[in-house]
């Protein structure tokens, strides 16, 4: 996988590849979170994408955004894309719910917290099943 | 402009209006910061756009991205949609610098800090010249 940036490798796990895109679970246990990484090189912005590639990431935006909504019961989702540190185009989405730790303020006010093996294994385990059943045509 | 929340109205100022979004400049002095608000009743998630409205708020975001990114010599774009506290769907586009006060963090990790009188009268308008001069056919 060349065209993941080796910073996503290191703290984060996959999913998912679609289209364009390969879906990472972030290893925070306090925000169920996911990144979307298009899968094209030297792409830092949204704009850099080709139309084409710019309605794939919307639709596959839109798929995630559901699976994450109703996998983790969520009240609300942060979709951002930053990119301050890692350059490479990725998107965050988090599933925010009223009792997290945050809210409602952001996810980046509070230092990640890993899972715990079993919290992560769980954790993947439920969003393949529902990226499996949810599968994008 | 009865779609837009009351929220919006008291902490930002009407720049433009785009075919599906109205953009607004953020009363923060901390960053150059719009945000793009669908013209659309009742919707919080993009998912809740339909098909049509979400391929316009990629175009927007991309337009606005490329105006915000070239008026204030960005190094970096934030896309982000949030809206823990004001439901309504919203897009914040903010335009990053190395130098800028929170870098690399978030912008969430500071307070605001409202413009002066004049700055805000000059980011306006300055904002609205570079959005003249790219209109969006």
């Amino acid at each position: 996988m060349k065209k993941i940036s080796k910073h996503f490798l290191k703290d984060s796990y996959h999913i998912v590849d679609l289209k364009l895109c390969s879906v990472r679970l972030i290893d925070n246990s306090r925000f169920p979170w996911v990144i979307l990484i298009p899968k094209r090189k030297k792409i830092s912005d949204i704009f850099q994408l080709n139309k084409k590639d710019q309605s794939l990431l919307m639709d596959e935006i839109v798929h995630i955004s559901k699976i994450m909504k109703k996998t983790f019961r969520a009240f609300n989702l942060n979709i951002e894309k930053i990119g301050n540190v890692v350059p490479q185009l990725h998107i965050h989405i988090v599933a925010r719910r009223k009792k997290d730790i945050t809210w409602p303020l952001s996810v980046w006010v509070i230092k990640k917290k890993s899972y715990s093996i079993v919290g992560l294994d769980k954790v993947i385990i439920k969003l393949k099943k529902n990226f499996i059943k949810n599968r994008k045509k």
